[in-house]
């Protein structure tokens, strides 16, 4: 049985790229979305939302609901959850509010450790997950850019989708949105991240470079493969099986995307939190407690670290 | 017999810390010292040289006979090379004006290829290298400030020491320089890479930061380490044994030096080129040749080839 009614009420937390993006694609759809935002408040109440697509018209919804506050917002029967995964401890709190006691989540966020993180909170039965791939960024507070429509995975951490994941799929489809349902959506986040652990790292610790920047050099390229060959041997660990052919098509659509800012660059030099924990941090340490070596990543992690310390000079 | 006279005259070539430096000592000494300067001509001309130093008095020597280009300067019997490695290959012309035919060329280059290219000028049985392991910067044109007096080891790529040494020996030996004879120029160069290897680079990829806080993070620290252990197993590939018990003993007398900013941070903060041919690039080839694997070394090296690439946004 769905927990969802046919026509649910989405609430999107967080007012970054990928929640402006996948939930203003939902409304534009005609579906009831509302968004609880923090620092694109006044923007997005004042002039609305706007989406630029490199291959479709831009969508500009005049008026959106919007809140500052979670006791503000209305019930909803899905969270969306698109908060940046470093602001996971203080989520804890705006969880608990809308919390309904038997509406679903949804988590979009990248990395290992935030499904988990949220059924802690709500408990396991509800969340769920979802792997964007996608290029979007937030250009300002109300508009966000798409580059490539990608796509996206939808699933639970353990179990068959069901009748929720199947509201979703149509509510989805119906915004235009490639939707793939996963019965491992584990294998959708390891997979996410052989791409963003060499992209987004290097991205910042080459010297704040787009993706084009980095294939342009062939020892940042061959850097990347080796990689992306890490995250497919811990992804094996914890297994996940990827086939090294993945790297391939990995680095070959990446080209395509042109001078790409990954989310973590674009928040690394906005001066905003970066996700360094859950990209390369908690993944990390999973495999390394199977014994893999993985020398490489540890040192971008090491060199992130302390690139990403505010406390640093 | 010795190509020196016993009061040799002598030309540094290059203004930058380890020429002022060592230039400065050897003529306080008494020592008939000359310099070749470009960027800090006019304040060496104008104000003299000043060297500041930790342990005991400054240094003012209020005029010094410095010349802008190589055809102004008196002929000498040993010229000091203390230009950066980077500008090697323009060093060739100014070798050439500066060649005597008999005199004798002592370079204080770091890392791996500069005794090559400059034997390549000169031939090599007029060259020798000195290792110079010392916390000097340059906070001025004319002025250097010195954290540790250090020690420097002199000798040739092959063959014994002889009595040009020995007469070096005595001029650095009145100016309080602790200079030792090595019959292993490329032990020295080897010993030294340990340290310029993590290091200078860690301080430029792990944001700009000096040794101390390189070594108050633990997993810097760790990669340190890495990188030391890297540097040893190439020297090893390279014919030169260098005890695993060499690292505590860099790690520590690191420690003591406090915030100190490595001579390629200084570099590169200031927007000059640096050295990362001759620390990272030649040395790191020379080991990977014999199919030494150096995983934390590559990725270190294409680091910063991107960071200090002229042409990177």
């Amino acid at each position: 049985m769905a927990t969802l009614p046919e026509s649910p009420r989405i609430l999107v937390l967080g007012a970054g790229a990928l929640g402006l993006y996948y939930g203003g694609l939902l409304r534009h759809a005609g579906a009831d979305v509302h968004w609880l935002a923090r620092s694109g408040y006044d923007d997005l109440k004042d002039h609305g939302l706007e989406i630029r697509r490199a291959e479709e018209d831009a969508i500009h919804l005049a008026e959106i609901p919007v809140y500052p506050r979670p006791q503000d917002a209305p019930a909803a029967d899905l969270v969306l959850v698109a908060a940046k995964a470093t602001a996971n401890d203080e989520l804890r709190e705006t969880l608990r509010v809308l919390d309904s006691g038997s509406n679903l989540f949804l988590t979009l966020q990248n990395g290992l450790g935030n499904i988990e993180a949220l059924a802690d909170v709500v408990g396991p039965e509800r969340v769920l997950g979802m792997l964007c791939f996608v290029c979007v960024n937030r250009l300002a507070g109300n508009v966000v850019e798409n580059f490539l429509p990608g796509s996206v995975a939808l699933g639970r951490m353990q179990g068959p989708t069901g009748p929720d994941e199947a509201i979703l799929a149509r509510l989805f489809s119906a915004a235009g949105i490639e939707l793939r349902q996963t019965e491992n959506l584990n294998e959708a986040l390891w997979r996410k991240l052989v791409w963003n652990v060499p992209f987004n790292g290097l991205a910042i610790a080459a010297g704040g470079i787009p993706t084009d920047a980095i294939l342009a050099r062939p020892e940042l390229e061959e850097l990347t493969r080796e990689l992306m060959a890490e995250v497919i041997t811990a992804a094996s660990r914890r297994g996940v099986e990827i086939p090294l052919s993945f790297i391939d098509k990995q680095v070959d659509v990446t080209r395509r995307m042109g001078a790409y800012r990954p989310s973590s660059l674009i928040d690394f030099q906005e001066g905003r939190p970066v996700e360094v924990e859950s990209i390369w941090g908690e993944p990390l340490r999973r495999a390394e407690k199977t014994g893999a070596k993985l020398p490489h990543w540890r040192m971008l992690y090491a060199l992130l670290q302390a690139l990403t310390d505010p406390e640093m000079p």
